[in-house]
């Protein structure tokens, strides 16, 4: 008997729900993993019978509800409070570039939507002013961690994969799905981050998740 | 020799500084404030010769800087732990609504901006689908955390006026701007948290910012 229950949208294209599901797998939370696929005709309706907010990822833990995947990781932190440094200054900055991502990017988020499916091939009309700026402050705030705080591990503050590795996660998988050229410090955290256990576990979750959903509708055609 | 500074934008249309100032405020923080004035054509370079994110608030704590208004959010709660409810399930709901504000409501903030000198004048052209959808959104989580969490106090989640509130004391102000119908309750709260002294305090130092930049420009002029 599980302590509650993860809801996720497709993982192959949902990127916040791979930031909430790092952090809670992170935390070692013992929930169900619920996915709902999304661009269904009844997606909406069934994101919105369980979340408030009618968007995923949404967490129930105990008693406690929690959606939104800054939420989500926050209450992570609470179980497992090494999600965040230890030190103040980088928990600072560590807490100010993951709210900069739930709020911000949107040039290239609009621009380049992720897709586990996508590898190392550029958009074909090339990269928006927008989506650009938004590259060059990501590759700025990512070198500026690792050399403030990185302390020769692989990740933004150091050996440990945290909440604000999370919520770059998704990040990386559009860099790397884009071809998006990178400095060398950025293009070998992406490198890292891409390796990690569980952000490679999602990625094969994905491909499972993707031949599941084809055969179920295409191995009876003859 | 106050303990840092918040630097944050003309007061009168600074929605995120308001947000950033009260959690600053009630953590009880002791940091000189800079005001930034919006909309003039150095803002953007004063802003970002401080600003790692080149956007307002920006908090400057001993040797902890913290940008995005939620980031300082969370870090105020650190030295003020009641800026958070106690109890784990409100807790879960007050940062879950906060980071759906901060995400979110686009289409409210696109067509209803904060200004504090615009008192109960409906859009000329009525609202918006979009803006409409979140008036109610809106609306059902205040009553909804207000009912489950409120315990006869004035706030979101009881007697103390906390981060969730602050979060959303910029959407106060645009609906009592422009005269938006709400439910009683929700038409309660927010009453409530425009009374709250810190927000009395921001209205009358936002009119007297403006007097004072009048001045400055046309007392000369005879």
């Amino acid at each position: 008997m599980a302590d509650g229950r993860l809801v996720i949208g497709t993982r192959r294209y949902s990127s916040w729900s791979l930031r909430g599901w790092l952090c809670v797998r992170l935390a070692g939370l013992d929930v169900v993993e619920e996915v709902i696929p999304l661009a269904q005709p009844d997606t909406a309706t069934r994101i919105a019978a369980l979340s408030p907010s009618g968007k995923v990822p949404f967490l129930e833990h105990w008693n406690v509800r929690v959606w939104d995947s800054l939420a989500i990781a926050e209450y992570c932190a609470e179980i497992e409070p090494s999600l965040w440094p230890s030190d103040p200054v980088a928990r600072g900055f560590a807490r100010s570039v993951s709210a900069e991502m739930h709020a911000g990017f949107q040039g290239l988020r609009a621009s380049m939507p992720m897709n586990l499916g996508r590898h190392d091939r550029p958009l074909a009309n090339g990269v928006s002013d927008a989506a650009a700026a938004d590259i060059a402050r990501i590759d700025a705030l990512w070198t500026e961690a690792r050399d403030s705080f990185g302390d020769h591990g692989a990740y933004l503050f150091g050996t440990q994969f945290g909440n604000a590795d999370a919520m770059f996660a998704p990040v990386v998988t559009r860099f790397l799905s884009y071809g998006v050229a990178l400095s060398p410090v950025a293009r070998r955290y992406a490198e890292a981050v891409r390796r990690h256990p569980l952000v490679a576990e999602w990625y094969n979750e994905a491909a499972a998740e993707l031949e599941t959903w084809l055969s179920d509708r295409y191995e009876s055609v003859d």
